[in-house]
Parts: structure tokens; sequence; C-alpha cells
């Protein structure tokens, strides 16, 4: 991308999270842009990258309702007219769950040129993070990426990783058996992937169907879900989400 | 990220293929690696943000045998004796389909302190490029990722990116129609994603099939492959995979 960037409407992928997991194309054109729309999504030390920049936050956490999603694909437009180089800065991809078609859309629709700034998806930065790559020639081939708590990983049960998943944890797991998945399959959770906040969790199929777990996760914080066999060595490494049950019989026949 | 980085091993996602869609955090290694060894898949102008840095090319295209992925661990390993700051430097996100495992295990295995920078993977620089969202609300809420000719479809018929797969596409084609895709489904190639040679194409699922499609293609450029019924609207705007076939009676029946 040629430096000045060419005017017209960016949708940047931000990344997970840490600042500099952003691209250097996306850095550089929010380095250049006149105005920079960001979802709730983002951390805010990725606005460092837009020095002197009109900031205004829009969308909600947990995916917008099609009123703000359509006053936002307005925005866009409008800002065109009085900016030469606009952003809309996007947690993750852009194109990754990111209701990004309702805006290209009204892009097109507009005759705004726009281009779009590939980011690194959650899936990938909580891989990286988890030292662990989610397909291997032996155990899985295929990764499968889904909101879909119901029907959503592969038949013969490869790698699903599940984003804004925290409020469908024991669905999943109900699914997943029903389809034939081993009660033991290894799971593996993580909370604000890349930021100083992280934290990481490990349970099998089974466990994370039995209870409520959600106490474990901080409020609002997003969660990735990481389900298949590839995991299993986490499970010796990482937390364990499920708390090992005290048994009060051994205890008292101890006592 | 600190800077400057701390001594060890790093194993960095270099991005489709433009130099810029490395992240900032992968640029910034490499710019004080001592030594770097990459592999074939990468643009060289990539290798401009190493100034002064030794450079090792290593690897195969289409993936490396057994022996040399063997001589590329013992070569990361061993450059950590003489070396503060050694990269491996992969094409797109370093733990999809890039037999990321075994050096990760080599790496434990010496004990070494070694980090992973995750990189755009091209199924995701492709959607940008084509500025088309693989999922959608209405049309597909899973996306799966493989190098896996059979079987690696989702059961409803949701999008999939096939990674590696320009030698197999007749093969990707029978077996969905087997597992009951529609004939109908589009399907869109990408060649050199990213790059100033990158072109794309597109077809339908029955087309696919049908003949010798190698033609398009220039020699030991990687393609990858979108099907799902998101891609409809590229069914009109991209040039098309197969060439209309010249109807001779009709021709004839003219002259």
């Amino acid at each position: 991308m040629p430096n000045p960037v060419a005017p017209g409407v960016y949708l940047i992928g931000a990344g997970p999270g840490a600042a500099d997991l952003i691209t250097v194309r996306g850095a550089r054109v929010l380095a250049q842009a006149d105005i920079v729309f960001y979802d709730a999504l983002i951390d805010l030390s990725m606005l460092e990258w837009c020095a002197g920049t009109k900031l205004v936050p829009v969308g909600k956490r947990c995916g917008a309702h099609s009123s703000s999603q359509y006053f936002i694909n307005k925005q866009l437009v409008d800002a065109t007219s009085k900016h030469l180089v606009v952003v809309r800065l996007k947690g993750g991809d852009p194109l990754i769950f990111g209701r990004a078609q309702e805006e290209i859309d009204a892009l097109e629709q507009a005759g705004v040129h726009y281009e779009i700034v590939p980011g690194i998806t959650t899936a990938l930065a909580a891989s990286a993070q988890l030292k662990q790559p989610p397909t291997s020639r032996e155990l899985s081939r295929t990764l499968t990426l889904t909101t879909l708590p119901g029907r959503c990983a592969h038949p013969d049960h490869k790698t699903a990783i599940y984003y804004m998943a925290r409020d469908q944890l024991s669905e999943i797991a109900q699914v997943l058996l029903a389809e034939g998945y081993p009660a033991s399959t290894p799971v593996c959770l993580m909370e604000s992937v890349s930021l100083p906040t992280e934290r990481s969790f490990a349970c099998t199929l089974d466990e994370l169907i039995l209870g409520d777990v959600q106490h474990h996760f901080l409020d609002r914080q997003p969660v990735v879900v990481m389900i298949g066999e590839v995991y299993r060595k986490k499970l010796q490494t990482l937390n364990p989400l499920i708390q090992p049950q005290i048994n009060f019989n051994v205890l008292q026949a101890a006592s």
C-alpha cells in the first residue's frame, strides 16, 4: 500500500487485543486516518497508533443491534464527505464474525472507494499464545471456526474453535457429546487473548457440561473455546476449569 | 513485546505475501533478529525488514520432507548457541498447516525459550482481497479451513476454504457433490494472494469437476480455494475459471 494512503474507507482488523498484533499496513493507515470509528472490543492501547485523529466509539459488545449497525454504516459513508481517510477499526479480523457485510454493502451502494486490511483473528492469536497448532497431520487436518452452538463441528471430530461462546459452554458440550465426540475430548478456554489480563483454562468435554463455569471469567471479557484432541497436553499444563471435588468422606476417614 | 526482544527463538507468521501484512510485532522482531530461517513461500520483499541479518533459506514448497524438517529443527536449536534472537519465518500463520508442531517439540526438548508471533493466514487475506466475509448470519455461521480433499466440509454446507489444493480441485468437487453440496455452489480460486501477481477466478462446483484447470495457474504459485453460498455475487464479478464452450452448431447455423 503506497504512502500516503488513497482517500476512502478502510475496514481494518485490529487483531486480538495487543497493540502490536495489528498489521504494519493497518498501523500505517491508522497513523494517516482523519477519523476512526472503533468498536467496543478494541483495546484502547490500539488507539495510540492514531496520533491526532478524531476517534469515535461505535458498536456494542457481543454484536450491535440492527439499528445501531445501520447508524454505523451511515456514519462511515457520511464521513467521506468531510474526511479523506476514514477508518473502521474492528476487533480481530474484520471479516470473521464481524458483521462487515452490512458495512461493505453500504459502501458499495454509496460508490465509496474502500479497502479491507485483514487482522489476526482471535483463534489464531489464542493458538499462538497456547503454543499449540489447531491442526496436526495425525490428529486433525481441519479447523472449524464458528459462533454456532449447534451442529458446528466436523463429523470426523476435528478441531473446532468457538467465538463469543462464553454463555453457551454447556450447550456446546451437549451438542458435541451427542454428535459422538468422546467425553474425554480436551477443551481449552482463553479469556482476553494477548492482553496482560489473558488467562486460560482446560477441561474435558464432559467436565464442560457439568456446571456453572461463568464465575471463572471476568465480566464482559470475550472467551474463545478450543476443542479437539490436539489440545490433550494442555490438560496437564493449564489451570483446570473445573476444580477437583473435595471428597469429604476421605477427609472424615483421615481425621 | 518489549524493545529489545528477549533472546530466544521466534516462530513468526509472515502473512500471505505482501510485506506490510506482517504484524508490527513480527516486523519488530525481524528487525532485531541475528539470524532468520525463512521458507520458500516467503516473498523476498519480506526480508527487507531484516537489515543486516543473516538470512538462511530452508524448507521446500508444498511441505518439507521429514528429513529436511528434522534438519530445520536442528538448525533452529543449534543457532541459539551462537545467536541471541533467532527467527523462523513462515508463510501465513505459523500454526495453520505449517508443520510447526515438530519445531515446537524440538525447541521444548532443547529447553530453549521460544515465542510464537501469529500471522495473517491466507484464507483471511484472500477474503479481504475479495471483499467477501466467509461467513454471514443468513448463509453460513461456520468456516472450515482444511488441506484435506476428502470429507472436509461441514454437513450443513457451510463455507470451506482449502489450502494447498491446486492439484486436488477435481477431487474436492467430487467429494462435495457426493456429500450433497448443490452443483451450483459458487467457488472462488485465488493465486498469489496479496502479491502484485494476484489473480482470482470463479466457477460453480460442477464446473470445477469438469476439466483440467491447471493451465490457468502459474507454476509453483499457491492457490487458495473458497467454496460456499456466500460467494455467489463473485460469479458475476470475477473472471470465470472455465471458459464458456463455443457452440459450433450455433456458429454454423449463423454463417
